[in-house]
């Protein structure tokens, strides 16, 4: 296992025999808990529950659980056909309905079926080579991304930055030091989940890296004493007009950036969503308010206490300062444009 | 007891025989455990624990701790009245530096030790009376800047806040509620200490407003869906330029309400601190980086990774749009001309 541990798709998404493992995100970095899923049910149940969690990696995942389902479905394959086939489309609904505001799920499991042939009745190998595939092509894209990012970052950068972003983050910052820029990260915890305590600033310790963690709140006064020069966040979808979906908080960091004259660059992997146009098409996941009221088992306030739970956020495009491709560096403004030349 | 518990100093700080009984805050609302305080050590270190917190409340804590320390200097009061005199120095000192951001409690414990008649060596009694005539005081503060403050509520209002704001925003909601308002609060949780969880949002509930929980995060995306008409904090000390220092996250929601044309408007109690200018005069508590790197004992990242924890942050004026004291609402940007009149 090369490390760090979340800088690589394959260290936390596997097969193993016919179950795919998951390291449980919400154990790390402490504990090295391995779920196993038997079963595109279950996969389903793991993604719903944030057992795996990022845009990218949701979709790895998902693509995995289309997998597990053609082994299913080969088992009937011979005798019925039509039968075998609804069950993978049963399958892709299932999986794509788990998290609705991210969009590389869909898009990843919409292009597998599209791409089957169905005549041949090897489903499950060929669903496997095109998930090896994108789990090939989503290292190299957070890769080359990362490097893109590196250019922007100079020596003595403090780099602020929500949720985990990613491993294009990893990349960039790897790169960086590998260029003898001197750089250090400060790290939302992003309650109520903890991936900015977990993942994020674990990973950049693990690379050597100086990392402060800091609870949601105290980022606009760590801008306000100057400590930050750049932000980095990763995003769920981004908008053919630019406007960029991320996990819930981005939205308030940028407001304190554009007041602080801070750029906010998005770690944009791919590029935008093709089939968005904007602001108004991207669903809001409402998650368990549960989530918000309990802490580790813990209740945190009193019975009669609602919560609250939207697990993502809307940033307007002239709050972004760019968004990074694995292709280059686009301004936000012109995202449709990148989209026209790059995307075709 | 009267409900809410935290609508009355009463109810979380009070003497019992020679002890100070405080309701640990950190255990709220799951749980009322009693920590007594036998000497004024003991209420410094209880203070700087945060089993007690908010500006107007460590303020009265300690007010009980120096009587404690008074006790202790009646024992020697007649052999050695100067060493007596200097230990309640002594006590005074350790309990001013407990906590450095809010003024009151260092204003009540100069105030007390000025006023004190020397030659009567019945110290612990004056002692214990300032301290009885303050929680009086300030009980009657809070009614009256919750009186006023109810004055900007109208019907259908949802009422954003953040850390505890004290008991003025209780009566505030009661006022309103009294006079047929309809009212809604939104509290965040207020990381890393939960106040907005377990003291706010708890209280709220205890009058029969409805109130959801939301974590830190999620305020800019709340007022961005139209849920959130105004915003009301509490301050742990006003400058004579207006300037806000309150728990930490307040200048960021600040920030999202401005971009949202949201009012946001300071419960400010007594009013400023006449000693203090401007923001260059606010010290910003650091607290014990564990805080932010632990929950309930529980590690929440690497080993590697450092945690940063000020306890508060500064709002500037313009972002202001009312501060509510006992005697009226004045404009933030006019606070040296109100104390100028009021203040003398």
């Amino acid at each position: 296992m090369h490390k760090p541990l979340m800088m690589y798709v394959k260290n936390t998404i596997f097969l193993k025999e016919k179950s795919l493992i998951l390291i449980d995100r919400r154990r790390l970095p402490l504990e090295i808990k391995k779920v196993a899923c038997n079963n595109f049910e279950a996969v389903a149940a793991a993604i719903e529950d944030m057992v795996v969690q990022g845009a990218g990696d949701i979709a790895i995942t998902a693509g995995y659980g289309l997998y597990l389902a053609a082994l299913e479905a080969e088992e009937i394959i011979k005798r019925d056909p039509e039968m075998a086939r609804e069950l993978l489309y049963k399958a892709k609904s299932r999986l794509i309905n788990t998290r609705p505001t991210g969009y590389h799920l869909a898009a990843l499991l919409e292009d597998m079926l599209n791409n089957i042939k169905w005549e041949d009745y090897n489903w499950a190998d060929q669903l496997l080579n095109m998930v090896n595939r994108a789990v090939y092509n989503k290292q190299r894209c957070a890769e080359l991304t990362g490097r893109w990012a590196s250019t922007l970052l100079e020596d003595g950068d403090c780099i602020l930055t929500h949720c985990f972003p990613g491993s294009a983050l990893l990349y960039m910052l790897k790169f960086a030091v590998d260029a003898n820029k001197k750089v250090e990260v400060v790290s939302t915890e992003t309650r109520p989940y903890l991936q900015g305590a977990r993942l994020t600033s674990w990973s950049v310790s693990e690379l050597g890296i100086p990392v402060t963690l800091i609870t949601d709140n105290m980022a606009a006064y760590c801008m306000n004493q100057g400590k930050i020069s750049k932000i980095f966040t990763a995003a769920d979808r981004i908008a053919l007009d630019g406007t960029v979906a991320n996990k819930v908080g981005t939205f308030q960091l940028a407001l304190a950036a554009d007041y602080h004259k801070i750029p906010l660059y998005i770690l944009g992997y791919a590029g935008p969503d093709a089939g968005c146009s904007g602001r108004e098409n991207i669903p809001i996941e409402l998650r368990d308010p549960l989530e918000v009221l309990y802490f580790n088992g813990m209740r945190l306030t009193g019975e009669k206490v609602k919560g609250f739970y939207p697990g993502f956020d809307l940033t307007p495009p002239e709050l972004v300062s760019g968004i990074i491709t694995d292709r280059g560096i686009i301004p936000s403004c012109n995202v449709k444009k990148y989209w026209d030349i790059a995307g075709s």
